[in-house]
């Protein structure tokens, strides 16, 4: 049994929702080697989540993205956090809510995911710029 | 130290919300043998839930399931992602706020929950059959 | 490769949103040993939550307690659950929302967070008291 830890950037991606999880799976060849084990996947940012959604259809993360934005809108009157653009706090009372870490399950070199799940990269900030994700592996 | 891993079918469940830590468990006899570890458990669909909440009071669960509905209500007029039936959509937005996959500490050879915490299963559509969950105990 | 597992009290806080990281770091001295591994972190309540967010400016954590006071109001006209007082029905909504339980990285001895992540306790009730949280690491 052992670890296997990586740092990974992602590309800048839009405001919105996107599926990521080929993207990830691409940068860690050593899942390949496990045939029994656990992923854990830790977004280092707060104003962007990463979480478990369906993986086919564009239209479920387009709806992600208008129900997120009139749940927790940007500017609302009682903010007192303002000083970082008006999508600031709202992006993180979004990545609190869905989350920045996620654990799948390995099986047989793969992530065991069910077949219509997949990693989607929530960005809730108009600019966020390259994320940071952490990968670690543990398995044998 | 040794990973134990079994994917498990449950019964198909009413939509609301279900305590399913006794079920879960029952399928699980290799917990017994752990003095120590972690349990994680991932529900492998983007319609339904798993997570934690209070074990003891329906009320709590009837409650869990009025909230959601006005959360996250069906046929919301901006969806685009409708062909999959009025409480499709909304059961992914339930879905991805309350999660999907959970960790539990294993002591003695038991799950260490709180003394009022239960996993508890969302089933967010009217029909939503049976689930699958993947177990996956790391102990020694 | 071995666990290290304990449970911890924290002190009572105020219904709001503490940051905890140092808190739980100063309790776990075996970190430093670890040069790569997960800690798991289980806050063992249902009317609080233990996730991770902004670690930096009070402001967040003011317009985190305004805006979920919004989102799960308390003693809403439907609560069936309303026994334990007005703000322990909107405290388990909360706590699901957000979640109970987090699993960050161990690189170096040290939890590898974002620059700008910190565990969050979000205390729900007007006296919720003092709260455990069971920390599992696994490293090598």
């Amino acid at each position: 049994m052992r670890f296997f830890q990586k740092r990974l950037r992602l590309p800048a991606l839009a405001e919105g929702f996107h599926l990521i999880t080929d993207l990830l799976v691409a940068e860690l060849p050593e899942l390949e080697g496990l045939r029994v084990g656990t992923a854990h996947f830790l977004l280092q940012h707060t104003s962007a989540s990463l979480f478990i959604t369906e993986n086919a259809d564009p239209t479920v993360r387009r709806d992600f993205q208008q129900y997120f934005r009139r749940l927790a809108p940007d500017s609302a009157p009682y903010f007192e956090h303002t000083s970082e653009g008006p999508d600031d706090m709202s992006a993180h009372l979004k990545a609190a809510l869905l989350g920045a870490s996620v654990t799948v399950p390995i099986s047989e070199g793969r992530l065991l995911l069910g077949t219509w799940q997949g990693l989607c990269l929530g960005e809730h900030r108009r600019h966020g710029g390259r994320r940071w994700v952490v990968a670690t592996l543990l398995g044998e």
